[in-house]
């Protein structure tokens, strides 16, 4: 059992804290917005008004926070409330070499820190399913991997920044993977095949994906209400991009789908549309609207 | 119990004829090469040495020959010897539109046609898991069902060609995927995460697939012995980007990904490497030879 705090308490803070308090952990919880905070007093929680507060005295503080700007913010805010020795677990998606400035700055008050972003979604918070990529050193992860699993599947992936970049690898794949499918659900309407008797084949095989199974299917369906959207894939793939750049590596599938999704967002007006819309920039491109 | 010939006993045929002959049919096997075919004696094959010989009175006739010309070469020679009504199965890998003119040649002899093109390999066909994707009238894919399923799991996806333009859309997924797994591998490796426990900490999620797991492996052990060859995954996707003409699409990641499939091919001399090799071609382009 850890004491603990966990600052956001959003749609995936609010089901990550419930599984915390189930594994029997003592957990302080702050949210921007109290009333999501209060909403897990029934579950055990206690909740601070007060970032500080609910910082003080714990040996691991869990950032769920919205970006990086926002985790640096609270970090500063809550700087003399930390216990000595505290570990910050940065669970929200934030860059990594934010990460990597976040872990000098605390480092050099004595605070451990362990980016530990997430993949999985709301049904994975809830089911305590997240895959979990941790990126810090090894005795710092060590400290953290039990409350960790109480959320999902915690694997150490590297040093600080590491669990980030990640994050950036999956979501590459991920935003890559939506353009190949589109053109193989293209392919196949065209060709007067039946494609979602050919996503039922292909399951299992070299081809298949969840990517091919639900967002193919979205594509054939011609729903694209979110799910992931569009203009978060976008941010990732920046993302992806600047810390490519900050390696000096050229990454050129995921440099063209980045382009493609930005003519979606911006010439096509998707930016609110599910991701799996980039169909619909190809279909556009084939003169297919 | 059906009667059948199988036509083509290499490292594919082989195996599901021993299939066939362990679900009960009787069948008749010739290949060019008469050695490979007298091998399946021993599993109650009856060997032919003439193709025309395996295929007289069987109302079912499987083809896996190497490609569409040595498939209609096949046909023509045993024209005369087919039973009325008999089916041509073709589940070699050939291009849909010699599926559709092989399908309107034996039409007009009143010889039925399913084009039922595999994917899964030589395992697949050994434990009779083939992904089998079929084309064809429903009536004709229903009078083979059974022998289909003798090798796996059969799908009808749409008319004749369809089974092969599904065969396209998988490879054309496998090829765009080993694209961006290649890129979050270097972006790993390059940003100082560990990319073997990436992948284990990915597995189940969204960017989960075969390809990450078996080809993302060979690309950061840098193990490129084939597997599937890169000038292989070139012919096909060659294949996909004819049919894409033919029906007035352009596909850009396709278009993208072959055209550094051939670079790795014609220029640092790849072709009979593993396709994950595209992994090489991207070291390349960023000067990390």
């Amino acid at each position: 059992m850890t004491e603990l705090a966990l600052l956001g308490t959003g749609l995936m803070g609010a089901p990550m804290a419930r599984n915390l308090l189930r594994a029997g952990h003592a957990v302080t919880v702050w949210n921007r917005s109290s009333g999501k905070a209060r909403a897990l007093e029934g579950d055990g929680a206690v909740v601070a008004e007060d970032p500080a507060v609910a910082v003080a005295g714990k040996p691991v503080v869990i950032s769920m926070l919205s970006d990086g700007p926002a985790s640096a913010a609270v970090q500063d805010t809550v700087r003399e409330a930390f216990a000595e020795g505290a570990i910050w677990v940065e669970m929200g998606s934030i860059k990594p070499s934010e990460a990597r400035d976040h872990a000098d700055a605390l480092a050099r008050r004595g605070i451990g820190y362990v980016d530990a972003p997430v993949s999985g979604g709301t049904k994975g918070a809830e089911g305590a399913t997240l895959a979990i990529m941790a990126g810090g050193d090894a005795d710092a992860f060590a400290a953290v991997r039990d409350v960790l699993a109480a959320m999902g599947n915690p694997v150490h992936v590297g040093p600080v920044g590491a669990g980030q970049l990640a994050k950036l690898a999956n979501q590459a794949i991920v935003a890559c993977t939506i353009g190949a499918v589109a053109e193989a659900m293209l392919l196949l309407e065209r060709g007067g095949a039946n494609p979602a008797a050919v996503r039922a084949a292909l399951k299992g095989g070299f081809a298949d994906s969840t990517i091919l199974q639900q967002h193919g299917a979205r594509m054939t369906e011609g729903d694209f209400v979110p799910g992931g959207l569009t203009k978060f894939q976008i941010k990732d793939l920046d993302n992806v991009l600047e810390e490519a750049r900050a390696h000096a590596l050229t990454l050129p599938a995921v440099e063209a789908v980045n382009d493609r999704f930005k003519h979606l967002r911006d010439a096509m007006d998707g930016g609110d549309l599910d991701h799996s819309a980039l169909f619909l920039e190809l279909k556009e491109r084939n003169g297919l609207t």
